[in-house]
């Protein structure tokens, strides 16, 4: 890591270079001074950002096949106390990619979600091959490249560039709607009035309640809040007891907005509001 | 894998012999002529259910600290056409094992889950000493047997008992709220009338129309139908539109579930009944 000039915005995402992560991070960041810190896993981008280690940190928070990526919510419900002030749509592809001159591949390794997305594919033409996780698609990849033998990893073709890999075969998850939601995290929330913007919120409600969830639902109904994303995690508590996560169109300023989440949080018995931001474009 | 004999009953589990799948196939099978049949994957025991290779299979759906099983979830959605015709829920005991005459420990090897789980035990009584991830609780007990040298496991009593380890210390994990949920599938429904039981369906709600999960959740709501579990998972079709997994109580032969699930069934893109069954006693 190089030192970062005062001027510079210090920005962490999940490392090492090549991963999605940092492309969204150059995307996003294109035309400002910004200063790029790797990170190793999710959750420590996350508690760099908590600590003001970094101003802002990228994490992907949901994939499109895959679902939400459990630790960013866990983290963010859990441990961290932070507002989205981006997010961002990145459709994700992906490469078998292997050390030049490799025969036999006897393991294939990834980030879990990668592995997940060419499940099928890996089932078809890789059977009985074993599959290992890593922490990320480019850690793989630095893996392959540092001599790990007879091994191919599952990545990006700019990761294959950046680790002087061949790209055995493309394209190969199973879907082609896969696409990650990526979101820019910052200490500090951002003003969404005047743009189309989403807020997301976490909460605890009463599991034992009948129909507090219902009723929950019922405060953004009743106020025409649309509702364009619902997730349910574990409270940590034992079964039974979740956590809910919403997101919903509209900003914290607007007025029925407000309202609703002054209702929810009434009911709930704890509540984090994540922050408005404006809606995504795909990249 | 032995042939089966005529006259039993042949069982898909999560191999290999020594998992946790394979502990709560022969606790529910207990006294039946069973036959069981290891799997590599979740899905292809799923699929070994869908194509009538086993009568019968075991798969993990929810762990209370992880949240659900995402490919069990999944396959049941869009590949398989199957009914839950029983849950079980197992509280999960690590328990550290070695070979018999081991003297010192230099390694301990685990899978990544079990060694988190054990790490205030570890930090402890086994300070400095290396830990070492493998793929699965069993491929680590399988390991300390085939005589990696100085090595202890942490894994289940079964399978200390299946590759004739010794058990140094039961119980070591940190966390008493750690149990996974089982659900045992098959081509065939059963019954749940007379019983305490709980249904489980997945259906498609349209995204577009703002409300749909809240009108949803009112058809069980009006009729007194208590759910224990919503999520929400990707639908396949790109962000924003997602199928729900809903669990409640009661079972379709009763009159209030019925009514509340054929409204759901009309309000819904597609709907899965995924079958009633007895709510699970924690073995």
């Amino acid at each position: 890591m190089t030192e970062c000039k005062t001027a510079q915005k210090k920005v962490g995402y999940l490392g090492p270079r090549g991963t999605f992560s940092e492309e969204i991070a150059l995307s996003f960041y294109r035309g400002v001074e910004g200063c790029f810190t790797p990170y190793p896993s999710i959750s420590s981008v996350i508690m760099a950002v908590d600590s003001g280690e970094v101003a802002e940190g990228i994490v992907p928070v949901e994939n499109s096949l895959e679902g939400s990526v459990n630790v960013t919510l866990d983290t963010l419900a859990h441990e961290a106390n932070l507002f989205v002030i981006k997010e961002m749509v990145k459709p994700i592809r992906h490469n078998l990619i292997v050390k030049p001159g490799t025969k036999h591949i006897n393991v294939i390794c990834s980030h879990a979600q990668a592995l997940a997305q060419c499940r099928h594919y890996l089932d078809k033409h890789y059977p009985g091959t074993d599959r290992v996780e890593v922490e990320s698609t480019a850690a793989a990849a630095y893996k392959v490249a540092s001599g790990a033998k007879n091994y191919a990893a599952i990545g990006s073709l700019r990761s294959a560039e950046i680790y002087g890999l061949d790209v055995l075969d493309q394209d190969i998850q199973d879907n082609s709607n896969n696409a990650t939601r990526f979101l820019v995290l910052s200490k500090e929330p951002v003003s969404a009035a005047g743009v189309k913007s989403k807020t997301s919120i976490v909460c605890q409600i009463n599991g034992e309640k009948a129909g507090a969830l219902y009723s929950i639902l019922g405060e953004f109904a009743k106020r025409g809040v649309n509702l364009t994303k619902i997730e349910s995690r574990p409270s940590r508590g034992g079964f039974g007891l979740y956590v809910f996560f919403f997101d919903l169109e509209g900003s914290w300023e607007d007025e029925q907005v407000a309202h609703a989440l002054n209702a929810v949080k009434a009911e709930s018995l704890w509540f984090k509001n994540l922050g408005s931001y404006p809606i995504n474009t795909v990249e």
